[in-house]
């Protein structure tokens, strides 16, 4: 039986002005370090140990894995960090306060742009300053790489080749494996694993801090699925 | 030109309580941590930016990595942590207070087991509780590798391997490099890109929190080095 944990970074400051964030790099709010704090004590209570970590470029989930391994004291263990785990990118929202685009394109609108799984949000031109082709941690990747708008089925596709050749293999040598990430890129993750339908990731909310542990057999189905409390 | 910044981490609670350190993993003070921070806001005013960053195993190297590359706004950067850049393993002198190791010892032998690059400290029997043997982040390590005592010679000799094979090459293609680790696996680097005497590396002390910057021509030999303030 394999195992894995996923773990969204606690709430961000930007959570808490409800403003869309994606790749922008807005720090955890002070509740935020406490869920990653109290996320790292939940999985020491727990008994787990973890052989390596994977996370975004992205501070929130880089400072709640860091928070998280210093509460089990495991800041030793090997820690890899991808853009493929990075939020969902939201183009043009990025920035903006949810309230405020509800007023402007309506609830409905704001409704698809966030639960859809093939609806894009307005996409960002290139040389917009939110565009990640100025930001140096994305120099190594090509245009095509960078995204000017996600919807979820996107967001999947550049999460997959990080969990195919990367995590995968790590499970299968038996190695415990930590995800610290995103609540878009980790539910793209769980809609693969778990076989769910575009109607079922809908429904699908990951709560920050809060420690998902993902049973797979050897075949990478999915077996059981539980948050530790 | 090559350039290398070396930073030794932030006070420990065990500077503070003037105890053998070693590879016992005590936390950074509250002092350390101020000292950490300012590393890092010293490096950012000067305008360094990092391709990747090197530490120990060890939370007191751990966290002033961190601290020092969150106040850079790099966390994101590629870290590698190796047991061979921890400090110089102090054998059974681990966690005596050094006063009473002078009361009990003498002050010149004592002096000896501090600066002589020659001298060995007591060794740790294997079934002491504080033999790293017991410990799992050493747990890939052979019997071989895994010391009872060093001097800093051989701290030195477990340092250059890793300088060789893993340092120098990312600075050979033109990265910048961050290395946080000990006062005594940071000496014996400076020993040794220095070409240092014995008699001159008992000399040299290099202070927490100060980045100490090291230029190097193509040859890896030393043009300049000077401490940022």
């Amino acid at each position: 039986m394999l195992k894995i944990v996923l773990l969204r970074h606690g709430e961000s400051v930007w959570n808490q002005e409800n403003r869309f964030t994606g790749w922008t790099d807005v720090d955890l709010s002070a509740e935020g370090v406490r869920q990653a704090r109290q996320a790292g004590a939940l999985l020491r209570q727990h008994g787990y140990r973890f052989d390596v970590a994977y996370t975004s470029v992205l501070k929130r989930a880089i400072k709640t894995l860091d928070l998280a391994l210093e509460e089990m004291d495991q800041l030793w263990i090997p820690v890899q960090k991808s853009w493929r785990l990075n939020e969902r990118f939201y183009g043009a929202l990025q920035g903006l306060n949810k309230a405020e685009t509800i007023a402007r394109y309506g609830a409905e609108q704001v409704r698809k742009w966030r639960r859809d799984p093939l609806e894009h949000p307005p996409a960002l031109a290139p040389d917009d300053p939110r565009y990640p082709g100025h930001d140096a941690r994305y120099a190594h990747l090509t245009a095509r790489e960078l995204p000017l708008t996600e919807n979820l089925t996107e967001t999947l596709a550049r999460v997959l080749p990080y969990w195919t050749e990367t995590i995968v293999p790590a499970l299968r040598r038996r190695q415990q494996v930590l995800v610290c990430a995103h609540g878009n890129s980790l539910r793209a993750l769980v809609q693969y694993i778990d076989h769910l339908t575009d109607a079922e990731v809908t429904q699908l909310d990951i709560p920050t801090g809060s420690p998902l542990v993902i049973e797979l057999d050897d075949d990478l189905n999915r077996l059981q699925q539980y948050y530790l409390t």
